[in-house]
């Protein structure tokens, strides 16, 4: 596996049922691999801040005898260029070229954190700075988050589900709910992406003007009645996002689509999830995030665990 | 020992003879415990900058085999909301609950690093931030200097002064020294607090207003006559704090209280001390900084075998 | 060796001949040294962004078994005086002297990033900062790259052209090249004096008012004419520098002295070189850069190698 920005990554490597089989082996035995990555580095390379996907891919680089080394572009670095042909006589001090094979030849594979400037929806969609470092990095690369998917994010939240699922098709609802900043749509898309090649029966909620691009939903129950869709729910995700359709922007912050113990009520004793950081009482309120019905600090130590099985593939590819 | 953020602590757990007795031990023999944190992790959160506590730290972590993962607060990752029931739809966007419960996840002993806002005196004297940690994070946390102590530091400076001490109970002196900016009384409440557990005589210097809280002094001579107090002194610990009443003011900028030659003269050949960082010819003359009788360094020395002690026991206690 | 900020540090200690001979055994087999940095701390301090320097350093101390602890000043610490006999009652907060003395207790060796101010040359040409933790730290110090000189770039590029060269004496060509920023003469002062010392012949090409310092390039043929010195050169190594005489100023932008295809077209076959970020279409074309003569990716690699003989001999130093 020589790269893993999206499930299909997984699929068209050791395959989504191997990969499942090694997350419960890794988490059973955490240690078990830790010679594979000895004299192995990987770089992190992170574009804007974050919590969770720095610190678990850390303890998963760890946990595999790598050694890590972590670069803040900005702070640490340098701003980058990701035009060609362009006379470089700006604000940009490096071309992404440069960056992407000077890094290939210190690490044994990167991981990039990127993020949807959320203006130029073509640009995002592209994946310009991701599928850079892909084409010029020469070693493998793992995606923390680009502009459109958050691929260890979901294959943790898989992971979770596979853990605490109680019948062998659970029902999985997606439901937006509000936010006061613009979000990407990237947690959204990939969850639904993963979920799609998953056991499980996925119905997306959200208000008109939220619909997902249809790259990444396609096969899932869309609905714009977010009762209809938890009535009988096993799994509940909930998440912000900003429109796909009229790109970035926020055209609703109703708490009415705020996850409730009242909305909970509607689900068959469904589960809730959220990737966090978590806005209390505008995603969700405390009850339910405090309450046993909640987990989501199981999806986030999941971080850890996703990141270890996708790292153990690529080094077990590396020469 | 589940907890490090004070001197208590440390009493309740090994015990403070057994804790110095330790503090000479891994200086006599610094990697003699390198197995003890194999396969342990270390978080470090950073709310402000710190050079002495972010790299002595470290170091003491890898003395102890520890894996560290590094976090600047703001800069590396987000901000956090700290009151209960509050709907988040402003600037913080993650609870301090989950922030901390996820950081336990991922690390076995978490250090925290907060700083006095000094506008606030109740907020600050609660801890609220300390605190939410030990309670939320579910691991064993060391305050890496908090709002209103800094008990690392003062532990170093008791293993300082036992290293140097000619006397069985020597009489050491808190002098309140000028600053252009208004501190914190972390540093000067913490030393207090630990002086007054140790074999020595604590008299505490200070202009008018500026008397620290009773909390940590009760039990020490506490004079407004620098002069007086430094009479026969062995140990003169210098440090600036804003007032404790009119709570974060800079009262007084008097050079007078700065601690020259002539002040050490005063003394029965004291040691100087101070945590550092130190304006130098306003807290201290350079003569005093740079001459003999100064042991800054040893304390900043004594910042890792402090680190190390503490987390040796706290790693003794893990499952 | 227990210094690294010039070529002449290493003429002063193995030699500049074993030294080669070192980095071509490093390159052969990277991981033969890792015990000799086995419980030895690497303390890097950057006072600005870097990428190469910070990987590359990085990777060279886990080549060799060392432990590395990174701060960057300003954003991680402190900002510092370097003044003597200053009253420190303005905006810095730490002398260099404690803040070099105390990196020194926690680390066996500092490396440290400084960068010309550009607006006192005197200042910068005095190496104020460098110097001072050379003279406190009371540990053997490397520079990152100073106001005046980038030593461990030089010697990857040293490195470079030995491993590239096709003649025992080749023609080295330093060639001015336009940018949009004022940069420092670091680089190619630098790379004049260790070429200087090499088995080369050089050619500096510069516009008028760009000379260098006669410190750094006597003996070198200094001319203006691009064209004429890049006739039957081997290597090219282009980069931009501000005027020294008129110091710090950019005098001219002019895009005649762009490394292009007809400007190498006039060379022997001349490899192409430059320490990187690079601004394509000013600094270099994107033909020159992404064609067969360029080896800059090698150079950025050979920064690793650099590194690791430096601190291979300095470790070797250690009591």
């Amino acid at each position: 596996m020589n790269r893993f920005t999206s499930v299909h990554d997984l699929i068209n490597g050791p395959g989504l049922t191997q990969a499942l089989q090694d997350a419960r082996n890794v988490v059973a035995h955490p240690w078990n691999h830790e010679a594979l990555g000895k004299h192995r580095t990987l770089g992190l390379l992170f574009m804007n801040p974050s919590l969770r996907t720095r610190m678990s891919t850390q303890k998963a680089a760890n946990l595999l005898g790598m050694d890590t080394i972590v670069l803040n572009a900005g702070a640490d670095s340098w701003t980058l260029e990701t035009q060609d042909g362009v006379v470089m006589d700006g604000g940009t001090t490096e071309h992404i070229k440069e960056a992407a094979a000077v890094m290939g030849r210190y690490c044994d594979i990167l991981g990039i954190r990127t993020f949807a400037g959320l203006t130029d929806r073509e640009k995002d969609y592209n994946e310009t700075i991701l599928e850079s470092f892909v084409r010029y990095a020469g070693v493998p690369v793992v995606s923390l988050e680009s502009a459109t998917r958050h691929p260890l994010q979901s294959f943790a939240d898989l992971i979770t589900i596979e853990e605490h699922k109680a019948t062998a098709r659970p029902k999985v609802v997606l439901t937006w709910a509000p936010h006061p900043k613009p979000l990407p749509q990237a947690v959204a898309n990939s969850f639904a992406e993963w979920m799609l090649q998953a056991e499980v029966d996925l119905v997306i909620a959200n208000p008109e003007g939220y619909d997902l691009s249809s790259d990444f939903v396609k096969g899932a129950t869309v609905t714009h009645d977010q009762d209809a869709a938890l009535d009988g729910a096993h799994f509940v995700y909930a998440k912000n996002w900003s429109s796909y359709e009229q790109y970035g922007q926020i055209l609703s912050k109703d708490r009415a689509w705020t996850v409730t113990e009242d909305k909970m009520a509607l689900t068959n004793n469904a589960k809730f999830m959220h990737c966090l950081p978590v806005r209390r009482n505008m995603i969700v309120s405390d009850g339910v995030l405090d309450g046993p019905a909640s987990i989501v600090l199981d999806e986030a130590a999941h971080r850890v665990t996703a990141a270890q099985v996708v790292l153990m593939h690529m080094l077990k590819g590396l020469a």
